[in-house]
């Protein structure tokens, strides 16, 4: 068996492009360009818990790295080094080719360069640190920064989602038996939680424009919720909005009401609210920015949906669509509150 | 029981102080001064591995942050900031209050403040990255930095070890239950294996002095060879300089000679040589700075060992006092051809 240090050489040294010095000493290096933060940001993935077990590598690799890119996108921070720390049960190379392989194409597409990390023995385990460069601004306040946050929200600023929500939690409760989804619907389900898209051109073309953005990886109300605390402000959701967001729901061979029907209207809602992996950006705008991000979803391509508007009064309210509120209970997904196993 | 993110927030959420911003939203904000780089390293601490599963969660933090400040003392890199990535089996607060004091306090002691992170549920799992400054120097080749490298060993130049060597690794064994040694020597054993000084006063020191350099981690043998790979230059060590560093020999009640009695010469060579958890700097300089490097030992102050001289031809010769190659077949340590629990 190849020895530790082999390994990384075989699968994860390449020549430094951007840093200034990446694999292989005791530290990288990075220099950001002159009126240049660095974005940051850490993610841990864990068999059993974020990926089953036996995923396919390449998928895995995949998955992994874009966790982290939401996380810049999230920012409007542009991709530039990720270091990755790997803790596996053996050095088990027909594992180590795929999973490189799938992390790198995922890194090369977004120019974003391995530039150090570690490995060990361990039960397996993934942790990847990525860095991005956002430009700073010495007049915003408080934070004097061009990077998106969470703390901009205000008060008659619109509620905005891209892309669907949902389908990744619906294709995770088929996996785990809990439901069967037609093939073709299936499969693009399981698409979305295995090999999710980050929006990092969304997250770029948002510096300037949104007031206030988040990730959703935990769940719509959760990363929502996140975007609320940080701005001290609320929202009032549109059910009918969000719930046309679960892809699978629209494309149901019946229809929307049928797919209600068949897997229970509680499930819909519950994927599209809490549902988790989702890795679309939730994101605050002032209503003049209306026009603007119309022609961005169009540029990009990809839908922006207008789901909510931001209040005064903390608190996240759900209304159906005559403006009712809705009680809801759906809890955002905690990594210590649900069993092992289940996401 | 609390969740994530209160857990979270409890004992992990500080105010940022050099960061733009710390934790809580989706990437932390850092910026570098003018004409500096960012030194970064990742370091992943797994249970049964790099540490015992009972061990003092208090020694635990300190331990963890030391392997990657280490790092940073071999880069010759002031500390700035670091992110934690923990996997727990349980969201307990008995472990977690103590091993947020450990990590900390050695943070605040090097003022490396905490700035992201991310926790989940999973077997024990411990990844830190770490980032601290170094000056850029645009007419050094061809890594344009005034970093510590491993790279820059040349013919002629001595080799040098921080502090005492071996000791953490006669620890393990006696906790292994291996040996056991007169308890004063195994204290002070255990405190070089559980809570690991990292030299970083010495590292920013070497700056402009050291040719090359690394930490020790995985032993002095593998550590140097890495100089020696990266820099395709071979060294002499002399064994009668390398073998008195083992502190609990020389301070053995009876003496040197009486330790390799009761322990076997070859386990002082073993530790010294290839234990481990050393976390001392290893280096080179050219002949020219011995003076400067004699003043620097007594100014930290620090032993300063010179035990190796830089040869062109590559390879890592052990000699005895008589200066006859010794044949050595001490293993560095490999996280995946060594036995788990081992280390």
């Amino acid at each position: 068996m190849p020895g530790e240090f082999e390994l990384i050489a075989r699968y994860f040294t390449r020549p430094a492009r951007r840093a200034v010095l990446g694999v292989g000493d005791d530290c990288a290096l990075l220099q950001t360009a002159p009126g240049m933060q660095l974005a940051i940001s850490t993610d841990m993935l864990v068999a059993g818990r974020h990926f089953f077990a036996d995923v396919d590598p390449y998928l895995l690799g995949h998955k992994c790295l874009s966790v982290n890119l939401s996380d810049l996108a999230a920012c409007g921070a542009r991709p530039l080094a990720f270091s990755l720390a790997l803790a596996l049960p053996q050095a088990d190379e027909a594992w180590l080719a795929p999973f490189s392989q799938g992390l790198l194409a995922l890194a090369d597409a977004h120019g974003c360069e391995l530039i150090g990390g570690d490995t060990t023995r361990g039960p397996l385990n993934i942790c990847i640190t990525v860095f991005g460069e956002v430009p700073s601004d010495a007049s915003a306040l408080p934070v004097p920064t061009r990077a998106l946050l969470r703390s901009g929200a205000r008060p008659g600023d619109d509620v905005y989602v891209s892309g669907t929500l949902g389908d990744a939690a619906l294709a995770l409760r088929a996996l785990q038996g809990q439901c069967t989804l037609p093939p073709d619907l299936m499969q693009a389900a399981r698409a979305r939680l295995e090999t999710p898209t980050p929006r990092v051109a969304l997250g770029l073309a948002l510096r300037g424009i949104a007031s206030a953005c988040a990730d959703i990886s935990d769940g719509l109300l959760g990363d929502l919720g996140h975007i609320l605390e940080r701005s001290h402000c609320g929202a009032r959701v549109a059910l009918d909005k969000v719930l046309p967001l679960l892809a699978t729901r629209q494309a149901y061979a019946g229809s929307a009401a049928q797919f209600d029907a068949d897997y229970g209207a509680r499930t819909a809602l519950q994927c599209v609210l809490a549902g988790g992996d989702d890795y679309e950006l939730v994101f605050t705008a002032p209503q003049a920015q209306r026009s603007v991000l119309d022609a961005l979803a169009l540029r990009l391509p990809l839908p922006l949906t207008r789901i909510a508007t931001i209040e005064a009064a903390p608190g996240l309210r759900l209304v159906d669509a005559r403006g009712h509120t809705v009680t809801q209970d759906f809890a955002s997904f905690d990594h210590f509150a649900v069993a092992p196993g289940s996401h």
